[in-house]
């Protein structure tokens, strides 16, 4: 089985991207799409985000066999509820959320007797709204899928298929540790650079206009995800706290260790934590998930 | 006066770009380069880093108008002594070091008499030694110059106009405050990025490949800076240490409060601050200090 319409609700960032990708990957696939906002929709019209814009939830996941809810973690439950009377009774329910358990539960709640399979697709920029997304978004990056115990293996590898399709790599785990992966490799290193560029904007001894001067000693990259959409990581933070508290907890721990090991000179100690972290690098990049040239490949001081 | 005979005594990353850069200013100024490694000297032979590369400190310096050290900030004062014999009484003796304090404490210590003027290029990439520099490296890059008092003005100047025609901007300031200024933007971000891959990295309930395989949710950011120099970050940290933990429990002091925000479930004080994070970032674009492309351009999903 495949997907033949694909019904896409909230049409920002990632759902925009699905949009254009599907749009793009020549298989046929009618889409349709929705956002609560009506100046959203209006963007998402002009740049041909899906086949048709529609103006009522319900018009558009009428006859779709696949809806993905892309709108912030705390708003799924709400979408859900919007679009529950005219959901197909065989559609495949999907999201793209950062946190899986509490979605899964909200959507199980929302909409009984409905096939859910959550997803997560680990890509994105730091910019949001209708005019962030491309169709390229999805190539050689993961999308992580949280199957429920019972969920029907044929809708399942459909998923799989459909992802792939958009040019993602997939993997299926489940949702309670997808939670804690993903605390590590996005929501806490999110965290700390919303906090760091906060702690930098209000020093009393040096000013923000000296932080802007000399970022380029490498606070700028922390400023790129602190550039990201405020209320999708609220909600993250609020639907993934117990395992955010957890890994937070462990990165003090280590920071203090570090902390003690400048206090009192320890060169050896920073020298071999340093040396070790070198590593990772090398297989991010040898394994595609991120650009192999120095400074990302920036242009902007060439 | 301008400098028409340059040594750069260390030649990685920094000092290799600066030979670079000074060989593509068509200025015709006349440099000699050396490093204590005769593996990098061999490179930075066949890449052209300088118009002679010395196998003897004494012979780079000897009749150099301007010396700059582009060596770890714990190396400094041994290169200085290294070269203090075949300094010219009259020649300008600089560095590229990350803190200035103890530097312009150890480079006077080592040269007395000579005119010493420190300066910090807040530039580079994650990568180092003989084979990382290029010529643009500066450009669009503040340079800051910390003269001591009684620093000789015509000399300043001259740096200063050599740092311009490397196509930095240049501004000056007291020691003190640049280790301030540089524990915000540069060292607390590097401190940070270490902790946190190095957390990522022995985590229990998530495996190394996880942490690899899902890194573009945010960590792989991290990385970069996790993979710069590591002794040159552990002499960064030994002697820029009251700055550091200064800035760093003012972050940790941020951090508790955002970890009290998320385990109240305190969503307005999340919202607050990650909506005012944004605009730190807009500056930094609007002051060319960051590629204003989505993902600092980056073109590995493309």
């Amino acid at each position: 089985m495949s997907f033949r319409r694909v019904a896409i609700i909230g049409l920002g960032l990632i759902g925009g991207s699905i949009g254009l990708a599907l749009r793009d990957d020549g298989l046929g696939t009618t889409t349709t799409g929705y956002d609560a906002d009506p100046a959203v929709r209006t963007r998402a019209r002009a740049r041909g985000l899906a086949d048709t814009i529609c103006d009522d939830p319900g018009d558009a996941v009428r006859g779709a066999d696949l809806v993905i809810l892309c709108v912030p973690v705390g708003a799924m439950r709400e979408a859900a509820a919007a679009i529950a009377p005219d959901l197909s009774p065989d559609c495949v329910v999907s999201d793209v959320g950062s946190s899986k358990r509490t979605i899964t539960d909200a959507l199980t709640d929302a909409l009984p007797g409905f096939e859910i399979i959550p997803a997560h697709p680990v890509a994105g920029t730091e910019h949001s709204g209708p005019d962030a997304g491309f169709s390229t978004l999805f190539n050689q990056r993961w999308c992580i899928i949280t199957p429920p115990p019972g969920a029907n293996p044929a809708k399942v590898a459909a998923l799989v298929d459909f992802w792939e399709s958009l040019g993602a790599m997939v993997e299926t785990m489940d949702a309670d540790h997808h939670d804690r992966v993903l605390a590590v490799t996005s929501h806490i290193p999110h965290l700390i650079a919303y906090t760091i560029v906060g702690t930098a904007s209000d020093m009393e001894t040096v000013t923000r206009s000296e932080v802007i001067k000399y970022s380029a000693g490498g606070f700028r990259d922390f400023t790129r995800i602190a550039a990201s959409d405020p209320t999708m990581w609220r909600d993250v933070f609020l639907h993934n706290k117990d395992a955010v508290l957890e890994m937070l907890d462990t990165f003090l721990t280590d920071l203090a260790l570090m902390r003690e090991a400048i206090r009192a000179g320890d060169g050896q100690m920073m020298y071999d934590t340093f040396s070790r972290t070198r590593a990772i690098r090398r297989s991010i990049v040898a394994l595609g998930q991120d650009d192999p040239r120095p400074d990302f490949g920036r242009s902007d001081h060439k």
